[in-house]
Parts: structure tokens; sequence; C-alpha cells
């Protein structure tokens, strides 16, 4: 144990918080003109051809989800997830603007792929959302988001447990213990009345809506980062946690008194027959487990002060965890944790809930040289791991089974996590991982004291790791899954759904109706005109009264790829697109009169620019 | 006049309108290894280097900027200015929030970058915003938005005039014709009651204030884009106009009835002077100058119907339009313009402004053969045009003294704007072009239906004109400019300014005040940890009533570059930045009470995580 947690006194340990230690720049500078044009040809990806891995990056504060080209790094698309987006009007038209309800901005963590027998199936995209407390589904073939949860009881959750491996399950940690429903309590209290919340989300894919099926009420800690297991660990799942002090301020220097935090080790099989078998409490309309009343789920593993991430490997034997501040990674192994809980081999309790010994469930520490920082550990076919090391900037490849370093490259500067291609599954790729780093620096143009993140592509194909390329992008990825692009298959247009609630094919179907102060338009967008009232001698004007309730139903029956309108209305600060044979809704009241021109926002055609009416709306009496 | 607007019947019009002709995939596809090898490598930045340009792309109904760097067109850094930015807090801090007002979304069409002596300087860069007709101007110091200003009279600016070549004034053109004020009035009297208004825009720098010296009444044509003069035309700036049919419906048709549209050509140096001398009327509170009663400043300039682009040669000599469906450019000429003037070779009078005879005005009409839809026109410095044509998806070089065409090069696909490198200045550098394609199709890994921009980089400077990459593009970029790298320098964190209000630099110093129902917070972000009152037991929680007003100061006094801190509050929906050195302030009604964790949301240090403290809202009475 002592071995493990190392002797990093409190003061050593500011210092290193504070101070980021840049490996040798020139180490991997490409001074050699060959190497450099090898690497050029291996990210260059002629027109007619195309990447060959799509890298979902979550956004961080932007609230969106960052897609690239892997191995171009190129910046494919922004789409909006918990934040609003101008560009697609997402958060205007009827539908966003009911998911994202009160919410207007969001911190987008983690993204999970979803999964089936342990390999990502293309289908879903999952994430979280620290700011709000939400959890989101995006579905692939539409680069859509189709549902967003608001999650009652949590304080952030930082992380979504990656999918379980038939996607039964995400898992939402609570990162800022807080009392339940964030009801106010005088820190005093932290003890008594706070509690660090993780929820069990499932996705019913028919209804296209994610829910929460239970709570677990554990200690008031922060929970970080976690993992679901694989294979033989299949019904478990792993979490980091940190402030087990229960410090309530100044957490950088009161959360890392002990010498040791925890692993959350936990049977969702369990859990879920526990719900089954009645053994909760109703808490904020959510199904509440108390693991200190109810055992045999969840068990706390000891590891070093502080860890960030936790890693099952691709065969699901071990999982893999650091003290952010430490020197070492430390292995462990589900089989001695299985006999361990079997054999009741525990150091006692935490909170109700017993913690098993260190050394009956660690399998190994792996301590390479000089190396310090160590966050996430991404993973090759081969049995070899990647493991970022945020203080000396680097990420260290070595041996699972036998701990051996093999190779170490560094990055530019203080890398985060990384993304293995396909690396979350049971057999990932090993040809490709990504460095999601913090720190840029000078390494692009300047854009003023605010500077992007910076991801760099490392080529793991030859004998050593090398850097081929650094992309800069907006802030902030925290991490990304990267999946073969032929996995992935969208659709080109949406169906011509003639039965579609308020959808209009034909122009002479189009209608302005009036009912009391409603107005309800169902009208087409077409290149390159609008059409909402065939019959009217203005067929491209709504006219309305001030302070009538407007609905405006659009459907683009333009059915060619890349045909997408926007409906802009302008001073009236209205947007949305409308993409091929799909139909969207607007609401608003006139609250203006006046004339207002409206127009496609989304260039469609040569005559574009000529795709305007007006909107006029009438003055009151 | 008839060969210039060409026989193309309003069908085959109809027709080219909504069906895009694509150059021959194969003619660009690189099946020459050797070709691919050289173009990956002359776009290939390694790390150590950096772009020699950046490209400042328009971000369109996102309402943001994009930035890029050439020749690797990686995407640097999106720039928020006329939407809200999660990712940034803009929108939230108390100084965006103002700014940007009671709007939400934002149509950015056409950036402008400050010049002098017709050079790009570097310091400053415009935007419109055809969505919710604005105007703004980012410092390039800091990458941020200034000042943003609403133009009333106006119906989407779709183009600032490009600024003149002292940055003296850029002209906000309106794209739909409306009523002063946007007052309500039937389309039925559109010619009496409708205009469509040129607003005149300055900035002064010291004040850092954008704001409107007069405006002109002019028809209610659709005016589209615009140009500044140069040198012997410096005084001078030409605008295009379409729907000079004052058309009320379906545009598509109706606005493209007659053979001719017209280039307005006018003299702002003359426009100053008529203001000076009291020659307006006040409209809305803006000086409105109406051309027909003083005369002397503004004349039109047949074209070919609905022109598109219009724009100055780097010399200043000549003007450059086309109709957008035609097949041919028309250079004019500023010399033959002026004699036209003096000699009053008028053609008639519109609406009261006299015409131009065609004949004494133009130079040359350019007919490269099946070239078809000519957009907008770049230059080098080598006397050589390139002209985007939309239909034909080409950019087409050729000689402006002769009208030679000298070549050709295919874009995937239907190219908008092109972009010179300082292609707008008195002295275009002629390395390279980006294409800036409508349609994308399937050049990119599919983000469903949806799909990004494209594009695309070509080097001028072999003796072929040759595509070396194509870049995915959020939508949508109209227009972007390019300056070179050194031009622009960026500070790195701001100053240590201890008398700026509000801020605070020791953390003895911070506070947290109550005055009646406001509680006043001076804080300071530092790695690892927020303090808002040194004083305090608990330095890291802010404790407030519910219903009480918060404003919180923050003041960042880690004066490292890129250390940027976040200011997050849990399930309150606010966030913001604070770069290095810098104060920020956010503003809020404490309308929940309870329990809100607060934390930094931009990776900071090893200790980032710890980085929080709670918001405590004790519930009323």
């Amino acid at each position: 144990m002592k071995k493990l947690i190392a002797a990093i006194s409190g003061l050593v340990l500011g210092a290193l918080a504070s101070t980021v230690i840049f490996a040798d720049f020139n180490d991997n500078k490409n001074t050699n003109q060959a190497g450099t044009a090898t690497n050029a040809q291996k990210v260059y990806v002629p027109f007619g051809q195309k990447d060959e891995y799509y890298l979902f990056a979550s956004g961080g504060h932007s609230g969106q989800m960052f897609i690239y080209g892997v191995p171009s790094m190129r910046h494919i698309r922004t789409i909006p997830v918990f934040s609003h987006d101008s560009a697609t009007g997402y958060g205007w038209d009827k539908h966003s603007k009911k998911m994202l309800g009160k919410y207007t901005w969001g911190d987008l963590h983690h993204p999970a792929l979803s999964e089936k027998g342990g390999e990502y199936d293309g289908k879903y995209l999952f994430a979280t959302d620290v700011g709000n407390n939400r959890a989101a589904v995006m579905d692939l073939k539409t680069f859509t988001v189709k549902d967003i949860l608001e999650v009652p009881n949590t304080g952030g959750p930082h992380c979504a447990a990656f999918v379980t491996q038939n996607t039964e399950y995400m898992f939402l940690p609570t990162r800022f213990a807080i009392p339940f429903g964030h009801k106010f309590a005088s820190l005093d209290d932290f003890k008594t009345k706070y509690k660090g919340v993780m929820s069990a989300v499932t996705f019913d894919e028919k209804k296209q809506k994610l829910s929460v099926a239970y709570q677990v009420a554990l200690p008031p800690w922060s929970f970080d980062l976690s993992d679901a297991g694989k294979k033989i660990s299949k019904d478990w799942a792993v979490m980091t946690t940190y402030n087990t002090e229960e410090a309530t301020t100044e957490m950088e220097i009161n959360a890392s008194q002990k010498d040791r935090d925890y692993i959350v080790l936990f049977n969702w099989k369990e859990l879920e027959k526990m719900i089954a078998d009645g053994k909760f409490d109703m808490v904020n309309g959510m199904k509440m487990l108390d693991p200190s009343k109810h055992k045999g789920a969840i068990y706390l593993v000891p590891t070093a002060k502080s860890p960030h991430g936790v890693d099952v490997t691709p065969d699901g034997t071990r999982f893999i965890a650091s003290g952010k501040l430490a020197p070492a990674m430390t292995v462990f192994s589900f089989e001695k944790a299985f006999r361990a809980i079997k054999d009741k081999k525990f150091a006692g309790e935490q909170e109700g809930i017993p913690v098993l010994d260190y050394d009956s469930v660690m399998e190994r520490e792996v301590n390479p040289e000089n190396a310090l920082g160590p966050l996430h550990t991404q993973f090759d076919g081969n049995g070899f791991a990647y493991t970022t090391m945020f203080i000396s900037s680097e990420i260290v490849k070595w041996n699972i089974k036998t701990g051996e370093t093999v190779d170490r490259v560094p990055v530019q500067y203080s890398p985060g996590h990384a993304s293995a291609a396909e690396g979350d599954t049971v057999s990932p790729d090993g040809k490709y991982i990504i460095a999601l780093n913090k720190i840029a620096k000078d390494t692009y143009l300047s854009v003023g004291p605010s500077h992007p993140e910076s991801m760099q592509l490392i080529d793991l194909s030859g004998k050593k790791m090398e850097i081929i390329q650094s992309a800069p992008v907006d802030p902030e990825p925290h991490y990304a899954q990267m999946i073969k692009a032929d996995k992935i298959k969208p659709i080109v247009v949406y169906d011509k759904d003639e039965k579609r609630p308020d959808s209009v094919w034909n122009q002479k179907d189009t209608s302005i109706t009036r009912k009391g102060n409603v107005v309800e338009v169902h009208g087409v967008a077409l290149r390159s005109k609008f059409i909402f009232d065939g019959k009217a001698a203005r067929k491209d004007v709504i006219n309305v009264k001030e302070g009538d309730k407007v609905v405006i139903h659009l459907t683009n029956i333009d059915l060619d790829q890349d045909i997408t309108h926007g409906f802009g209305i302008n001073s009236y600060d209205l947007n949305m697109e409308v993409q091929p044979g799909q139909t969207q809704t607007i609401e608003f009241t006139a609250n203006k009169a006046g004339t207002y021109p409206l127009y496609c926002t989304n260039f469609c055609s040569a005559l574009h620019q000529e795709m305007n009416g007006y909107l006029l709306v009438e003055p009151k009496g």
C-alpha cells in the first residue's frame, strides 16, 4: 500500500498541481524531412476517398458533440446536444425547444457509443451534462438528438459508465455531493444530509426514450469516471471516487488528505434484482436504493488517492486505475475481486459499504521511470495498454500482463483522455490513438488569450508510436470514442411519409387556418420558394394579427441529398432548418406588429437569394 | 446588351435554378499517386510550425465566425458573434449579455477586415447579421466582439461593403425591402411604402463603438453584394441590386422578369458632404437622405439580370459583376463611369436616380465556353481574376485586361464565394484561393441528412490551378477573408490592471457584501480554487437568500498563457469563462432555494476536478 500511494508530500503535490512539466519539444519535432513527408501522406485523404474512422469528441462546456474524421483529423460537423444551435435552429423548432426546456447551456462530458456483445454497433450515441444534470441520446441514422432526460437528485453526472456490453444501462455517478433534490442544507451537515447519488439509465429504442431505472444513494463523495465490465465481468461496473475525506471547502487541499480513495465495484444485475424485490424508497419520484441497508452488490476497492480514470481491459479480466498525482498505474483483477468477495476478505466498512482488502484485488503496480500523473488508459488488440500522463505530458505503452513499459511518446501538452480506435470494445483495432491534450500553448496560430485545445493523432502501426497529426479543437473534448466508419449508416433524406402529422407534400394542400387567435400554417419549402397557402394571391406571405399565436409546420419536399432549407424571420429572432423530406414546426406569439421578411437561411440553389416572403403582423385595434 | 443578357428563356432559367450541373468527378480526382503525395506535403504543417494565413470564414446562420489556418485548412477556433456560445459563456456574462440584448440567433454573412491604405491592417474584423439587422466588430488582439449595433430601418443587411480603404465606412445595404422601422404596410403599397435602405456605419476605435453615420432611402429593391473602391476609385463604392421589378411574391420567377438589373455606383464623399449640409430627414433617429431629391452622388449601371457579386480590381480601375444565371462576366471601367457621369450620358432615371448608359461604362463581356452562373470574383497580384461559377461548378481564371480565359478548375460542388490570399486588398498575394462550396454531397463521411459545407484550397503557384485540400465546415460560410498570419498580433494574457473596476488581485481583498437584497461578490479564480471571501471559514462558498440579486465579479489571477478558468453553477443554467488576467461579471436572481455546486468548467490544472464550491440559497421565511 505504501509503495502504491508513493511518498509525495502535500507540498510537492501542490507544486505539481500548478506546474505542467513539458516534455522536450525537440523529441517530437519532425526534423527529419522524410518523416514529415511520410506523416503528411498518412493523414491526407484526397478528394474521392473518405476517412477510415469517425471520432465523436465531447464538446465539454460547448454542450455540443464534435465529429472528426480520422486519419485526416478534419472537423466534419458540430452536433448540438445540450445547448442551443443557431445554425440548425436547435432550440427554436418545437421538438428541440421542448427537449432543451428551461436550460440554455450544457457541459457535455462523456460520449458513449451503443454496444452489442461488447462491440460498438453504430446505432446510438449517449452523453451526459455536468452543468444541468442531464443525459441525452443521439440517433446515428440522422445525427440528431432524440431525447434528453433530466436526472433528479444528482449534482453533475460527470461520466456515463460507457454503456454495459449490450447497452442495458449507462450509469451516471454524481460529481458534487448534494442533498436529495438539491434541497437547502448547511455544509456543516454534509455527512448526514448530502449524498453522492448514482443513477442507472436505460434507453427504450422503440419509444426513443431515456429513463432512470433506479438510483443508489452513495456516501457524499465525488464520483468521477467509470467503465462497464466485459465478458467475465459483464454484470459489473467500476467507478472512481475522491473526496472520501468528505471535505466541504478548499478541495484542492482537503480532498487529498488521506492516503487512499476508492474504486466502487458494483454488480448491476444484483442491483436490478434488489430493485425488483422492492428494496428501495421513493425519493423525488426515483427508486432509491440504500447500499448500507441492502448489501451484496457494492464494494469498495482501495486505490491511490484522488484517482481519475478507471478502465476495463478488452478481455474483461482487469481494471486499471491510478491516483492522478501518482507515478504508478495499478492493475486490479476481477477474478481476484470476485474471490475476495466470496471469501469476505474485507478490510472494514465505509459508510456501511464493505471495503475489499487492497492486496487481495491488486495484481500489479506499474511504475514507468519519471512518469507522473496517470489519468486514463486505452487498449489495442495485442495486450498493450496506453496510459496518458497529465503531468509528464506523454503516453506510455505498457504490457498489461507483465507491466513492462514498451514505448513512450511525448504529447503537446497535458493529455487528459486518449481515444483508441474501437478502444472501449472487446476488440480494439490498435491502429490509432488520439491524445486529447488540455493545453495547446503556442501550437497553432494564436486566436487570443482563449486557446483551442489540441488533439494529436498517434500512429500505432509501427514499432514506435509516432505523432502524425495535430488538430486544434473548440473547448473542450473531455473524452472521445473512435468507431470504424462502415459501422455507421446514416440516412440520406427523410422518408416521404405522407401519414406524418402536419406534413404536406403538394403545393395545393398547403393552408393557413385560424382558430380563435391561433393561426396554423401547413406549408412547404422547395427550390426556390415557400408556399404557405397555395390558394392565396401571395402564396409566400403569412398574414396574422398582433398577439396571435402562430404555428408553422414546414415540410421540405425536395427529396434530394444535401438540399436543406432554412426558415428565418427577420427581426423576429426565429430560425430553424428543414432537411430534405423532413417536417419541422416552429411556434411563436406575434407580439410585434409590422412587416417582417422571412427567408431561406440555408443556401439551397442558384435562386436561394430569391427564396423569401413576408410575415405581416397587423397592429391591434 | 442583348449579347450580355443572353437569350436564356424563363423556362431554362427555372431548370437551371433547380439543377446543379456537376463537373466530371474524375477531372479532379488525384489518380496520380505522386500528385497526391505532393499535395499532402503542401498542406501538412508539422508540429513546431504554423499556418501561413488566417482564414476568417463567416458562419452564416450559426451567427459565428470560424477561424481556419491555411494551408492546413484546420479549424482553429469558433468565435461567437451574433449568437450565444455555451463554451465561452458568451451571452451569459454581463458584457456579452448586454451586447446580444433581446436576440438569441444571428445570420452572419460577410466578414470584412479593417484596412489602412487598402491593405488589411490586422486590427479589427467587422460582420453583419441578416437575421436581426446588426453589425459587429471583433478586436483581433483578443478575438472577442467589442460592440454590436442594431441598425434601424433595415431588413437584412446582407453584406458589409467590405470597408473603404482606410476603414472610414462599411456600407450595409438592405436585402429585403421594408417600410421604415418595420412598420406594418400592405404589400399592395410596396412601391410607395417600402424602401431599401443603405446604412453608412463608422467605427470609433477609441470608444470601441459602432454607429450609423447616415442612411440612404433607396427604392424597394433587394440589395445584395458590394465592394468599396480603391486608389482612383477610393471615394466610391458599388452594390448589386435585384428585384428592380419590385415583385412582392414568388421572387424566384417575378424578380427575373426584366432583362437587366443594376449596379448602384455611389460616391460616399459626396454623400458625406450632403449630410454635413443638412440634406436629410430624421427617420427613427437616423439621418435619412433621399437620393431622388438630392442628386449627384448615386448612379445606376445596368447589368445582366439578378447579379450577385460585384468586385473592384486591386488597382481600383474596374469593377466586375455578372448576372447569376448568365454565361458571362462583365468588366466595367470606373474611368468610363466617371466620364459618363461628367458628360451626363444617362439612359433615363429609375425612381429619381440617373441610369448610366451601359455601353458608356462597360469595358468588356467575358464569356468562357460553357461556363454558367458567375457569382464572385477574386484577384491575384498579376492581373488575373478568378470567378466562381455556381452552376458549372468551377473556378475560371481570366485576364482582366484582355478577357482571355487562362485556366479552369472544377470544384465540388457549387461554389458561392471564393477567398484569395489578401484578395480584397490593393496587393493580393496570389498564392492560394479557397472555393467556398455550397454543396458537399458525399465528399466526407456522412453525418446524416444535414451535410457540412465544403471549402477547397487551390494552389495558384503552379502553371495550372490545383485543388490540394478539401475541408468540411459547419453551416455556413458565405464569404471569408484570408490574411497573412504575421499581421495579427493577439495578446497572450490580459494586463494585470489593478485599477480595473471590480477586479481583485489578492485573496485577502476578496469579499461578499450585501446591500438590501443585492449580494455582490468580488472573487478570484486561480489554480485550483475559487476564493470569494478570503475572511470566511469556507472561502469558496456563496451564501445568499432566495430572491436575492447576485452579482459575481471574478478575476483570473493566473497570468500564464492558456490558463483559462470557467465558472458554472450546477442546475442554475449559468456559465462564463475568465481568461488569464481578465475580470468577468455574471448577474442573476437566486430564484431557486437550495444547494448548488459551482465549479471550474474549463480544464485548468491537475487538480481542476477539485476546483469547486457551493452556492447556498436559503429558502424564504
